[in-house]
């Protein structure tokens, strides 16, 4: 196993023996106090708005002795200047030994590998790919579960939500029990669906939200953005019914765990905040060690 | 004395023992070129400008051998996408030691500190509260004049300069003698007054400019904010009639020293900068050792 | 030989011998893994959009251990409350032991090193000076042509592109021979040419792209701005008149050079890239040895 040099475009790129290593990798990354990238730099170029994502890879560089240069927002870059992407990219790459990169358009980040001499992290391409939430939400199920083979039920906007699409295909991997709860329009697009038939993936696609809840043993929650909506009126509707609170999960198996990608809006109750199921918090926290296996292993300072 | 693990949002958290022990560790830290917080994160959130204020905190960081992350806009973040301030809070908890936070909403800084699970340093929540600026001013007034029982006049804007307000409580506690000096519209506010009754605050108020200066110690100057004035032609005279100049100094005492917490507009004239009287950049300068003082004692690595 | 505590803001405040040493430096920094900054700081100002500059001064200063502050845009500063450049100067200069400024006025950065006690770098000021990237032309013509004597033609925009103004007068001091091609109203000021007759500068002006081309070394290729014409067809005419592509290049020496500061809009054609005259990202890797040099040795952490 050697992820070193590799680029992390797409949970595709990945097989599942890449995925579980990563993941006991990043188990040891939450006790270690290890400084193995003392003396790397990591180049985070966001040329959208992130919280998590940033500062998470930012954080997680320098808890393993690394540095961190780059921008947050394209603003004050050259990009203003009309620079292309390809010679951004060739410009940066000189300047650190990992490049993380967000961007608006699908596609951008593979571009960016493909002309760049060093790895290449996709932090979030569009609604396209962002690998490294899905891992994230992977070590999470896993540190809760001790196991990926779970009924999961995805609730939310299936189709422009990029984390799920990448998270279905991951679970699918291991025969994950997958149910599909989503408004009409905003479904799980065909062509994702149509991608798990080789691994036998068991989903289904219901809108009885309740019956889907109380068969899971994780619930994954995805905000549903008002833009999507012609009419506001029809926003508020949907909005509504797609809505956690504690009712909602009045009938849910005493150890369901509740995910979230973040940020949330008000998909989710706060009063579901203190219940027991809430585990959204512990996954962003998750963010962490998993995001520094993966730039300890394509910088080889981790194995 | 233990502040570790302490919040420090407003200064009246903090008892005349713990500013003192505040002070007395800035001093020590003037000198010391350890690097006690090797391995520890501060995250600077900071929703509104600043210069001074975020810089400060990550040199201070810095300088003890830990590392900054963070953003210096709301723009960058998720916030944009509608996340609350307790989500975001609860999300950042997780990739740092230390949280140092700016808001316009008064209020913030203090809920940030109730939802985190690790100290939460208050740099300003709109025109409330900014405890490390009235502690930086007690530590540069200390230097100065070996004491804090001084007499101190405030002349400008003392209604929305918040750091005035915090400014007089504290010095209201080693029994400074204070005169207040301000436009119609910009006094002190009468709840901060009432509040000083209890340490038997010897203040008083005047429209006598150069009386109250040939009376002090200290001099502290505030802006006054054109926006504060509905007519531009009353802010113009206002402005003029508050405005030090060598001219307005002329019966100062010898050894009065001016502050200002900056940014200076042109409340003092650029030809007071050359005299012996001002401090305002040697009071810029303390607060890099009293913020190491603040995370290095909230943070356990300095006692 | 002592930069220690010099201000860089002009290439014209160094001697030949300066600039010398400053390349003989760069060289050893590119082998060097060595760490004399640690505990340093840099702050970046930029008052004014930057990928390269600002990324490879960052990295530049952490590879040598030392770290970073600063702000990417004059949005995030209290440039927005009026406090005046001379007073933001007079608060950052406590927070390092270094500054790096961009700034839109012509003289702003002269103005800092005047202010400041620290060392002062300018990074441009206006269509004025850039001094870094003067010494990192230099330098990628030295490594790559072993000598700075060369037969060099510039073109392009001369008038405003404030980079070539300050290699043809460091080059004139190497007696290279300088040919300058330019659109009608874009030409190499007056004030420019006038200044190198004291060096005996071997210059001239000409038209004809394909026989400028078949006599040099290096060639020098700047962005035309749009925003440069009143009229849009006359630019679109100019602008195809003066872009480089394969066949522009076909009477070139076979070790021709091709050098651009960057960004590059499409002046080169993209196919260039890949032929063997292609330089402009080696020179753009330049500019982190050059940078650790000069950062090195006006802090004197490096001789």
């Amino acid at each position: 196993m050697n992820l070193k040099g590799k680029d992390i475009i797409s949970i595709r790129d990945l097989t599942k023996k890449d995925i579980e290593y990563i993941l006991k990798t990043a188990e040891k990354m939450e006790k270690s106090s290890d400084r193995p990238l003392k003396g790397k730099i990591l180049s985070c170029m966001f040329f959208e708005p992130s919280t998590r994502t940033r500062l998470s890879f930012s954080t997680a560089m320098e808890r393993m002795g690394g540095d961190v240069i780059g921008f947050a927002s394209k603003e004050t870059t050259s990009v203003a200047k009309g620079e292309s992407l390809k010679d951004t990219i060739k410009t940066v790459e000189n300047y650190c030994d990992v490049i993380v990169i967000r961007h608006p358009k699908e596609g951008a980040s593979r571009l960016a590998a493909d002309v760049s001499k060093i790895p290449v992290i996709n932090a979030g391409d569009g609604s396209n790919q962002h690998p490294t939430q899905t891992l994230l939400d992977l070590y999470t199920i896993k540190k809760e579960k001790n196991r990926l083979d779970i009924n999961i039920a995805l609730i939310g906007d299936l189709k422009y939500g990029r984390t799920v699409h990448s998270l279905v295909y991951a679970l699918a991997m291991w025969d994950a029990k997958i149910t599909l709860v989503s408004p009409e329009g905003l479904e799980m697009p065909r062509e994702v669906l149509g991608d798990l038939n080789r691994f036998n993936a068991k989903i289904n696609e219901t809108d009885d939200i309740e019956t889907a809840i109380s068969n899971s043993d994780v619930l994954y929650v995805t905000r549903i953005q008002e833009e999507r909506f012609p009419d506001p009126g029809e926003y508020e509707k949907i909005k509504g019914a797609y809505r956690i609170t504690l009712d909602t999960l009045k009938h849910a198996k005493k150890d369901l765990i509740i995910l979230h990608p973040l940020p949330r809006v008000d998909e989710i109750a706060q009063e579901v905040d203190d219940s027991p199921y809430a585990r959204y918090f512990e996954q962003v926290n998750n963010g962490v060690p998993v995001r520094m296996a993966v730039l300890g292993l394509v910088l080889g300072g981790v194995r």
